[in-house]
């Protein structure tokens, strides 16, 4: 009997958790017009953490990591999506995120629901090797995306190019490796804007 | 140098697999009129394998198990999705989907694409433990969208429900406390579903 009430919780959250497919993103899916929601984000970080771990600064346990940034995003289904460059926003661990854990993570049965908010904890605080390499991780999707888009949400919202090296700087604490890859696909990029600028003014 | 063509060809498969965000699945999300797609039910598994690993009949290794299932329905971005009910279709381990798993996994570094092609046929064989949990976490996420649906694709084409329990049997293999929770929701759903006909009838 116990352990029906106690499936119940793990279902309910199962159940609450699908809200996340209708979280929209900023960006868009690689080549596309169409915006990313966080359940598909995660998917996409997950799998890139599977392909890209050897390339961590430190070691990382790849099962807490895969756990880190597949529900990092869970507290937006209350909290919302928060622009990585929008000035005017706190990003880390704001109270409307840590209410939001509250909630979500309190439907489920108390061992899990506190595993997953030390989880999610961790990787806020981006102290741990696990926590930085998941944040890189997080930071090099829309990178990507951004690049195969023009621009993407930088030409979008005009976001300075020192604004955006500011905000990613941290993939080097979780891979410096992944860090100068970056770098060289970001100069690719401004350099070929600046060519089509050129070439525009003759 | 030799780095940086492995990082090259990771980095191909990361922008390659972002397809499987268009890959439309019959089902919908839960109380919904809105189609999932691939990407957003593999991370909805892999979440339900957090909650639910313990309910496995037999010890599982949840690192692998979450690998199946981020990576099981990658082959469905060139084979397509495959309704579970259509019984024209031959649904384990098609030419097709075979074919597609060396294209997409060959993309990858050859270390790192045998694991995914490994991970990936143990799922389709459904033989081992791992495999046979994430098999039933697989059948059990439409079951519980199609519920809170109305009834969901089982009553859009008309499957009657003992194709419904011979397709979902499966799930006992992995967990027979999930079966029986959701033989007894799918044994309500019915019960709700002959009421109201018997209501309209008078």
């Amino acid at each position: 009997m116990k352990k029906i009430s106690r499936l119940l919780m793990q279902m309910e959250f199962i159940r609450e958790i699908d809200k996340l497919k209708y979280i929209q993103r900023k960006t868009k899916l690689f080549n596309s017009e169409r915006h990313e929601n966080d359940a598909e984000h995660s998917w996409h970080l997950a799998m890139m953490v599977m392909v890209l771990a050897e390339y961590s600064n430190a070691p990382i346990d790849v099962l807490k990591v895969l756990k880190m940034v597949l529900l990092h995003d869970i507290v937006e289904i209350d909290a919302g999506d928060t622009f990585l460059y929008d000035t005017t926003k706190n990003h880390s661990n704001t109270d409307e995120e840590l209410i939001a854990a509250h909630r979500i993570f309190g439907l489920l049965p108390a061992d899990i629901g506190e595993e997953f908010m030390q989880i999610w904890i961790e990787f806020e605080s981006g102290e741990t090797c696990d926590a930085k390499f998941a944040k890189a991780i997080d930071r090099l999707e829309p990178i990507l995306q951004n690049i195969s888009n023009g621009g993407g949400t930088w030409t979008e919202y005009n976001v300075p190019f020192d604004t955006v090296y500011q905000k990613i700087d941290k993939i080097k604490d979780g891979s410096t490796f992944l860090w100068d890859h970056v770098d060289e696909l970001i100069e690719e990029f401004r350099k070929t804007e600046r060519d089509k600028i050129d070439v525009s003014l003759g």
